[in-house]
């Protein structure tokens, strides 16, 4: 792509100055058709030249992982804490949340045995698997494309490990519907195949791409279960033992895990906020969760939720907005592992003197934002989605259904309208709970971009309210 | 993200497979009403299962860089020859164009001497830039941020090396219109220098990223004028420059570019079409551009445009369709040096007995598509926006004004109504003409996305025409 043109001028004059000036001054009223679409235009610019939201993504994700309970989830805590303090928000505070803790061990292999020699497979326990004893477990195979098929299988698992094989259903727009309907294998698969007796549960990684990076997630026991250990092979280690199953039915794979549950711990959602200069004890909330899987450094999943966030309150502080409602960034603790944190924000003892009008959820990763979901009745949908222009300068589709999440679901107990940034979640998944989940894969703009929409909507909704 | 639900199944079932076969005898009907939906929905499924675009960009990728007259491009050429051969395309043929030869040569440096020491910038000739002598230029240097301020300084700059360093502007969401704005300094940067009897011009990079690579893009010399030799710098070499120019303003630095033009040759236009049942001389064109610069292997520049056009006919093709009218595929030679294949194209006696309705530009990479770019009268544009809908299954905001470019620009000269595919913009000038436009840059799905959008409009204009 070129593009040719005569030389143009530009360079900060004396009347974007003025301009600039007189936008600040203009900022906020509704006077205008379309109010609010200043201030827009502000906080995009401010974003868009400064990208905050990566500076900060890149202190989280320097501190490597943040597994549930971790020390580096303890340090990112810290870490949180101190940026919210220096940017002088308001009520800075921790609140206190105990969470599990689970340890992936030294040991993670797995050695597919045939007449021609022994194969090595990358591997991952799956969240909150058992070990295996030391020497492993080893057994036969048995692939499984559904929970159907393995029930009818019965009881011929018995003694073998099972070998969920079912892929993310490529031809999905929508990629978390895909891992929705597949993600049933890792959480599920493991109770269920120890309820026919399996010795291990062997499944496939939930991405669309085809690599050899496994992928992690968590798992459940279903109460009373014999507990059997479980693990996730890459993509291409899936479509391998498959078609080694394929030449050889009885070949045997030997299974080594050395995860293990250690008690818990308490660890703290980190809040902080613009109190609101009219009415305070109205919040509209915006946040992530600050904890990761243990694999990459969980720069979409979550750290960008957490930076949208922040940013968010950021820009709007720093663009001299005084909103009249509360906006509060919470980074809530645990989502993956238990979810405690999102449960225990909701009950705590000083939310009776708040109301929570909306939470913001964003946990999409930090890709191009293209709509903010919007839950509640279709009443309130409908008066919301008269706000919709506002996204057009971020070249975003508009305001869609949808919105909550782990973090911010319990507070629909409160009556909390849930909503949540919806970025494109077509490379999502390919980094989700992997080693892909790095900064790298995050893009400054992009990821400005999310905290921009954020700021915008908490901005609109602390001025506007959500009732006519 | 966890999505956590209860086992469901899916698996290709009977009543799948009777859909499937309902939909291919109900596609392409008018009937309902929302016509070419269900071809649209068949498309994409399509696609997004066999991801054929970015297998065709592995390939060309594969090649390593095109620049116009390399023998890269020679094999680029016969490459897509032989792929739309084998997929069994219509009229599939080349068609010649004569293009300018220039090479960058052995040798690219910068040094920096100062008080302290001599410090090396990273350097990359402007595409059709003059050689230094073997030696080099040495000389002081003068900074300029616009060309207003280049005029003003005048005869000061006599026997200085010039060094263009605006920027650009970060808070334009269409960061095509920032690079418009900035693109003087490298297409007339030297030319306008050299008439104030400046030695060589050193131009910041076009990119909104702050790393340590440099672009590189064509230069233009006006006629008449003595050509001096020009070369870009990295945006983070160009602040460094900067910061010890305002330390010793008298720093000197060296410059040694050994790049040289060598004359011309012939190489190709590569066309390939699906022929009109009906109207086989009403032409719906889709393309992109084979050549690319000799910085990285092209693989958003233009190598995504190439394989939205085939993937497009291929998937038109191979799921049944018949167009009525002719939907040709042209991989254009020579955009970024000299245009000459666009203009060869418009101009061939082939065109004579043709009639190209619309004519689909992709050139702006292969990241998630936003909107189809529609150009023509506003009538043209109010009779096409209705088919807007069929971009919704694609995630996609719509139809827009837009489309154009240096492939097919010519074509306007025969009432050709100029169109475009707009993907997101926020990234593309990280790699644009550097050695970061690889392979690994693009998404298979994001790629696909928009050969599927080209596929749809293609197709929906080859059945319906542009006039009521």
């Amino acid at each position: 792509m070129k593009i040719i043109r005569t030389p143009r001028r530009y360079a900060p004059s004396l009347l974007t100055a003025l301009l600039l000036l007189f936008s600040t001054f203009a900022g906020g009223t509704e006077t205008g058709k379309k109010p609010y679409l200043d201030i827009t235009q502000k906080l995009l610019k401010k974003g868009l030249t400064e990208e905050g939201a990566f500076v900060i993504l890149k202190k989280i994700t320097s501190l490597g992982h943040r597994l549930t309970a971790s020390p580096q989830a303890a340090a990112a805590v810290e870490l949180m804490k101190q940026e919210m303090e220096d940017l002088n928000l308001d009520n800075v505070h921790l609140e206190p949340t105990r969470v599990q803790r689970w340890v992936r061990g030294k040991e993670e292999a797995v050695l597919i045995s045939r007449m021609f020699g022994i194969s090595p497979l990358t591997v991952c326990a799956i969240g909150g698997s058992v070990p295996t004893l030391e020497k492993g477990v080893t057994a036969r195979v048995i692939e499984v494309f559904s929970m159907d098929e393995l029930r009818k299988l019965g009881d011929q698992v018995n003694g073998k490990i099972v070998f969920f094989n079912r892929p993310m259903d490529p031809t999905m727009m929508e990629t978390f519907r895909a891992y929705g309907r597949a993600a049933d294998q890792r959480v599920n698969g493991a109770s269920e195949a120890s309820s026919f007796g399996a010795r291990a549960a062997l499944v496939r990684s939930l991405t669309t791409r085809f690599d050899d990076v496994p992928h992690t997630g968590l798992m459940q026991y279903a109460p009373g279960i014999k507990k059997i250990p479980a693990a996730c092979i890459s993509t291409m280690g899936a479509e391998y033992l498959s078609s080694c199953l394929k030449e050889d039915p009885d070949l045997r794979v030997n299974l080594k895990l050395s995860c293990a549950s250690r008690g818990s711990v308490i660890s703290y959602n980190v809040i902080g906020q613009i109190t609101g200069c009219e009415k305070p004890e109205e919040i509209i909330l915006v946040g992530g969760h600050l904890d990761s899987w243990d694999k990459g450094t969980g720069a979409h999943d979550d750290g960008a939720g957490c930076v949208h966030a922040l940013e968010a309150l950021r820009l709007i502080k720093e663009c001299g907005l005084n909103p009249k409602r509360t906006i509060r960034a919470v980074m809530f603790m645990d989502e993956e592992f238990g979810g405690t944190g999102g449960r225990d924000y909701a009950r705590a003892p000083q939310r009776e003197h708040e109301r929570h009008l909306a939470a913001i959820e964003s946990d999409r990763g930090g890709f191009l934002p293209l709509w903010m979901g919007v839950g509640g009745d279709e009443n309130t949908f409908e008066r919301l989605k008269k706000w919709e222009y506002l996204f057009k300068p971020l070249n975003m589709i508009g305001i869609r259904r949808g919105g909550g999440g782990v973090d911010i679901g319990p507070l629909a107990e409160h009556g909390t309208v849930l909503m949540g940034l919806i970025p494109d979640c077509q490379s999502y998944f390919d980094l989700h709970h992997s080693d892909n989940d790095v900064l790298a894969a995050v893009h400054p703009r992009e990821l400005e971009l999310g905290a921009v929409a954020c700021a915008v909507w908490c901005y609109v909704l602390a001025q506007e309210g959500l009732t006519p």
